[in-house]
C-alpha cells in the first residue's frame, strides 16, 4: 500500500477502505508517514470529504492509536458530556454536580483552554489544591463513592488525533466535518463510557459559525457513535453571545455555585437542563425528558447538588471553603464598568470578540505554556433583547492591569451593538439530534 | 504573510497575489516554509486551480528561484524547443542539425531519461567521448561558430522547481495544469531563449491523455511565454504509439542519422518539420512556414543536415565515426522477433508499455542512479494502421539477457492489438497553438 496512491485515490473522490484507513493512522502515529504527504491528503479530503463509513473507520483507527479507558469497575451506566467549546461555558460545573446528585455517574475528562474559549480543568483549579490530575484507579474510586470526578487526560488516549490537529491547525485544514468528527468521537470512545450527550456550540463564539454546519456536524458525531454502540445525542446550543453572564475563570466559578444554590441565569440554566435531562434518560433512572428535568430542580431546591458540588471540590482535594464562600476568591484589582453611550436594545455581544479581551486580560491562553490569571474577566450587565439606557453599564471589566483593561473596553465596545429597534432574547436551544 | 492564511486564501478559491506567490517561492526555496504546509497548498491549487496571472507570478518566482541564461552573446535569435515527453522521441537529434545548417542557432540543454521516456542527453553519450556537461563559455562558444550545442543543466535553474517537484512527485500533486505550467515555464524562461517552441505529446505514452488537457497545457504554456515577452508556439503530436520505429538509445541514434540522410519514417518526420518549420519562422530566416519546411527537406536532400550532424558530434567531443558508419554501434547479443499470432491490422502499439518494455530490457531508468545499457530496445516492424499476416513480425527486440527478452515480449504483446477491421495510420500534428 502506497501512500501516494491513497492521496490519488481520495483526490479522485473515490472511497478509502478500512484497511487503507488503518494504514494511514498507524503509519503516522508511529512516524512511518511524512506530515506532508498527510497534509496533501488532509486537503484532498477538505475538498472531497469522507462517506459515514470512512468516518467511522477514521474514527476507530484514532481511537486504537492509544489507550482506551476501562470504566467498567464503575456501577451503572456512564454518560460523558462534551462541548464543542464556547466563552462563558461552565455548564460542566452545573451539570456534574446536579445530576450526580441525582445518581448519574459522571466519570467526565476535561481539557484547558485554549485562545478565546475557556476549558473546565482550568476552572476548577480555581479552588486551592485541586488535584487535576487523577490516577485511572483514584478517578475510578471517587465516581463509584461519591458519583463524581472531573480529571484532565492522563493517560495516552488517541495520539493519533494530537498529531492530526497539530497538522491540520498549520495546514488550513481545521474545519472539515469528517476530520472533526474524528478529532472528537475518537477521543470520545477512548474515554469509555457507555453513552455521550454533545453540546454543539453555535454561532459567533463556536467553532461552528451557522446552524447547517452545526446540524451537519452534530449528525455525522452521532452517526459515528451509534455505529460504535453508544448511546448518544446532540444538543446544538447558542453561542453568539456568552453563557451567562462571567466570563473569566473565577468569576465563572462563582457564577456556577450561585446557579448551583438556584440563582443561576436563565440561558445558562436552559443549557443545563437540555443537556442534564438527556443524560439522565440515558442513565435510566428516568425515561422522560420533562420528569427528568424536574428531578434536576429538585436537586438545586433541595440543596444536594449544591452540597454535592463542595463535596466534590473536598474529595478531590479543593479547599471547599471557597465553594462555601465565595468571597474567598481574591478579586480583580479593578472593577470597571463600561457604560453604554446610547440607549436602545442590545443587539449583540459577540461571543467571540468578548472572549479574546478576557484572554487579553490574562484570563486564558493564547498558547498551552501561558499562566493564567484566575481573578480576570468580564462580567455581563446586559444579554441580548435587554433594554439599555446611555449611561448604564453594559458589563464590568475585572482587570489587573489598566493598560489592558482599556484595550479591552475598546474590543467589547467593538463586539457590542445597541440600537433603538426592540430586540428578541436569543434562543438557547437550536435544535437535538438523537 | 503567514503561510496558513495563504494556504486558506487558496482553499477558499480566491486568487494569490504576486507578493505572496514570491513569497511561497522563496521561503519554500530557502527552506523556511515546511514541506507539509506547501503540500497542502499544492493540493488546494490542485482544486482550485490558479489563473493566468497566477500561473505567470508563479512561473517567474520559480524562474528567479536560481540562475537565468545570459545567452546575449550568442549572435541571431536563439530558439529552444522543449518536449513533454515520448516514447522513440528523438526528434532533437533530427531537427537540430537540420535547422543549425539553415543558420539557426540551437543552444540546447536537455535532460535525461526517467521512467518509460528517453532523454537526448543519454542518447547523445551513445558516441564515445561525446561531453554532456560543457561549461556555459564553451556552450556560447561553440554555438557562434557551428550553430549547435546541446548540454546537460549544468547550472543552477529554478532550483524551486526541483524542490517543488519532488515533493509533488509524493504527494499525488504533478497533474495539475498550472503546476506543470510553472515547473516548464520556469526552466524555459531561466534557459534564457529568445523564442521556444513546445512539444506537447499526447496520448497514451505523454503525460497528457487525451487532446483536450494537452490543449489547455498549450494553451497556458503560451499565454506565459507571451507575457514574459518570448515568441512561442505550442505543437501538439500523437503519442499513443512510439514515435518512429526504433525505441532504445543506440537504435534511436541510428534511426535519427538514417532520417538526417533522407530515410526518415513517416510520422517522424511530420513531427520534425513541424517543430522546425515554427522555429526557422521565429528565427525570421523565413516567413512562411511551407517554405521553410522547403528549406529543411532542401538540406537533408543536399546532405548539410547530417553534414551538420557529424561536425556537431565532432566538436562537441565525440567519436564522429559512429555517426559516419552506424554499423561501428555494438548490437545487443539477442535480436529476437515477437511474431503476430493473427492476421489483421494493427490497432494499437501502446506508447507507454513499449517505453517500459525497453525500460526493463535495460534501455531505461527507473531511479536516477540506473545505468543504461545502451545497445537495447525495440525496433517495430509494424506501426498502427498496417496489415500484418499471422507469423510475421510485430517488432524486433534487441536484448542482453534472455528472461528480461521473454518478459518483454510479454509486456509488448499486452500493449499490441491486431483486430480483422482496417484501420488508418495515426495523425501525428493534432494541432498548433500560437
Amino acid at each position: 500500500m502506497r501512500m501516494y496512491d491513497l492521496i490519488e485515490k481520495k483526490k479522485m473522490g473515490e472511497e478509502l477502505s478500512t484497511e487503507e484507513i488503518y494504514h494511514i493512522i498507524d503509519g503516522y502515529t508511529k512516524g512511518e508517514i511524512p506530515d506532508y504527504q498527510i497534509s496533501a491528503l488532509l486537503m484532498a479530503i477538505y475538498f472531497k470529504g469522507m462517506n459515514v463509513r470512512e468516518r467511522y473507520d477514521l474514527t476507530m483507527a484514532m481511537r486504537d492509536s492509544g489507550d482506551i479507558l476501562d470504566l467498567s469497575s464503575i456501577d451503572g451506566i456512564k454518560i460523558d458530556k462534551h462541548s464543542t467549546g464556547g466563552v462563558g461555558d461552565k455548564v460542566t460545573l452545573v451539570l456534574g454536580p446536579i445530576i450526580a446528585s441525582i445518581g448519574v455517574p459522571v466519570a467526565k475528562m476535561s481539557g484547558r483552554g485554549l485562545g478565546h474559549t475557556g476549558g473546565t480543568i482550568d476552572k476548577l483549579e480555581a479552588f486551592p489544591g485541586f488535584d487535576a490530575a487523577l490516577s485511572e484507579e483514584d478517578f475510578i474510586k471517587q465516581v463509584n463513592s461519591i458519583k463524581i470526578a472531573v480529571t484532565g487526560q492522563s493517560k495516552n488516549l488517541a495520539p493519533a488525533d494530537k498529531k492530526l490537529y497539530a497538522l491540520r491547525d498549520v495546514t488550513a485544514t481545521v474545519d472539515e466535518i469528517s476530520l472533526i468528527t474524528g478529532s472528537i468521537m475518537s477521543k470520545k470512545l477512548a474515554a469509555g463510557t457507555d453513552a455521550i450527550v454533545l453540546d454543539v456550540t453555535v454561532g459567533d463564539g463556536a467553532f461552528m459559525k451557522n446552524k447547517e454546519s452545526a446540524l451537519e456536524l452534530a449528525r455525522s458525531m452521532v452517526d459515528i457513535g451509534k455505529r460504535a454502540d453508544k448511546k448518544i445525542a446532540a444538543v446544538l446550543t447558542n453561542m453568539d453571545e456568552p453563557l451567562g453572564f462571567a466570563v473569566g475563570n473565577n468569576l465563572e466559578v462563582i457564577e456556577a455555585i450561585n446557579a448551583l444554590k438556584g440563582q443561576g441565569p436563565e440561558d445558562l440554566m436552559e443549557v443545563v437542563y437540555a443537556l442534564g435531562s438527556q443524560m439522565i434518560v440515558f442513565s435510566g433512572i428516568e425515561t422522560d425528558k420533562a420528569k427528568a428535568k424536574k428531578l434536576m430542580e429538585q436537586a438545586i431546591l433541595d440543596g444536594s447538588a449544591y452540597d454535592k458540588f463542595v463535596e466534590f471540590i473536598k474529595v478531590q482535594g479543593g479547599d471547599d471553603s471557597y465553594a462555601r464562600d465565595v468571597n474567598k476568591f481574591v478579586p480583580a484589582k479593578h472593577i470597571i464598568p463600561v457604560n453604554a453611550s446610547e440607549s436602545g436594545y442590545v443587539h449583540a455581544i459577540k461571543a467571540e470578540a468578548i472572549g479574546l479581551a478576557s484572554m487579553y486580560l490574562g484570563g486564558g491562553r493564547e498558547t498551552f505554556d501561558d499562566v493564567i490569571d484566575m481573578s480576570v474577566g468580564i462580567v455581563l450587565n446586559k444579554k441580548v433583547g435587554d433594554e439599555i439606557k446611555a449611561g448604564e453599564p453594559i458589563c464590568y471589566i475585572h482587570a489587573n492591569d489598566l493598560d489592558k483593561a482599556s484595550h479591552a473596553e475598546e474590543m467589547i465596545r467593538n463586539a457590542t451593538t445597541i440600537s433603538p429597534d426592540k430586540c428578541d432574547h436569543m434562543k438557547l436551544i437550536i435544535d437535538i439530534v438523537e
